[in-house]
């Protein structure tokens, strides 16, 4: 049944309950994620995907993205919330808070969302702990037209506030798959697929390297790399120049640098 | 004079100053900046910089390295401050702090730090507003031989506890200069120097575009881009190919892939 009402206290059990979304335990409890902001309501619902509820603050300006995006969520059968900035304020952890945030279910994140012949590029994070960096991922992989992203071991969650609005609507167009290492390796064997990782052990210099799709792009931990075990099951290792003190380049950017490259060594 | 002491208090006027740090005013006013852990202070004291007070957790593990931070510190006539992990905690605004944290006087930031004659490749970021982003583009400068970073408008605080961590040392090897547009603008026209911009805008494709040394890489605002008057200015505009929904990249991302492209041009 289609919903629509206001809110104006803060110990209102659905402010408490949209609230705790922000925490990983309440997403996964729940299988609903939280995400803010016209904009990224608009990519997801260009991308299909239409918020369970949608929370609005009272008093924002009129646009025509957003009666759009009311009339697709009552018409879908959700929920439309009013309150106040403040409220709004609470829900999303942010002090200047957007105009609006809608809840969405959480997709389906196990390796059958990965289909492997349907993009040249697919990017792989093992361990990765930063939010912003996992976002910006996904960010990238949309940019380079990749069809997804593969989390490996225990990485930051990708349905958090956080990880959603780094990634500039690519949560909503790339897939996600979580996986162990155990579970990744016999998968990506099962099929094509060449595992390559920026690494300093026997690797080839990353401009121009023989890469083949589909072209699976791993990347490690921020602060440890990626195990040895990991990069010698890889089917190549290339190196990036550092020409300066440090040995590394920070995940996402690693992970970018290499995206861009393969991208132009495919399209050649 | 040499010193050293115990500070056992919260409330004790050191751990106040020390904290106080944490905000953009108060290292202003003081000329002075924090750095925590003792791979950046080590790094830092390798590039020739010793913090003016050392503070260090009671209970540490003892490191070779920090023994030696300590007697530079001491011979320079510094402070060794030991105090209790909580307290560390405080003053770095961390819940599981690092056990050393260091300060540092400012280094002069002004246009005349910047050499072009130095490097190859310069970036400069415009109203860049996130330490992270920020402290990423330093990092990335270190690893492509970068000269230093230009902070155009108004840009996050390059010597933020957040900036120094994400920068991994690099804000202890590459020149910082802030400046406005306008004076940014006639110094650089003043001298040798390709200015450079990832631009949708009469654009030509950056792999292979011809950059000259030497090179500065201009990045813009994460939510707004470049103003249109500051990439007309620029002598080339590129494009990096955009496969998906999102016509950008991460600013740190975005600048990072150009920088590798321009160390490969500029190398071959």
């Amino acid at each position: 049944m289609s919903d629509r009402r206001e809110i104006t206290g803060f110990s209102n059990p659905t402010v408490k309950y949209l609230r705790s979304l922000r925490e990983k335990k309440h997403r996964k409890a729940a299988g609903q994620f939280l995400a803010e902001g016209l904009r990224l309501l608009t990519d997801a619902r260009e991308c299909g995907h239409v918020p369970e509820v949608l929370v609005m603050a009272s008093g924002r300006d009129p646009h025509p993205l957003l009666s759009a995006l009311e009339a697709d969520v009552l018409a879908a059968g959700g929920e439309v919330i009013e309150t106040s900035p403040d409220i709004l304020s609470k829900i999303t952890g942010k002090s200047n808070p957007q105009a609006v945030a809608g809840v969405f279910a959480e997709f389906d994140s196990s390796l059958d969302v990965i289909k492997r012949e349907t993009a040249n590029i697919w990017l792989v994070a093992q361990a990765l702990r930063d939010p912003g960096n996992l976002g910006t991922m996904l960010r990238t992989g949309d940019a380079v037209g990749a069809g997804g992203l593969i989390l490996i071991d225990d990485c930051a969650d990708p349905f958090s506030v956080e990880a959603a609005r780094a990634s500039m609507g690519a949560i909503f167009t790339q897939a996600v798959a979580r996986a162990s290492w155990e579970e990744f390796l016999p998968w990506l064997r099962s099929g094509s697929g060449q595992l390559v990782a920026a690494s300093l052990r026997d690797a080839v210099p990353y401009r121009g390297a023989p890469y083949e799709s589909p072209c699976f792009i791993l990347v490690g931990n921020e602060s440890q790399g990626l195990p040895e075990e990991y990069e010698t099951a890889c089917d190549l290792r290339v190196t990036m120049p550092m020409k300066g003190r440090a040995d590394s380049l920070n995940a996402a950017v690693a992970g970018a640098v290499l995206a861009y490259e393969v991208l132009a060594g495919l399209d050649s």
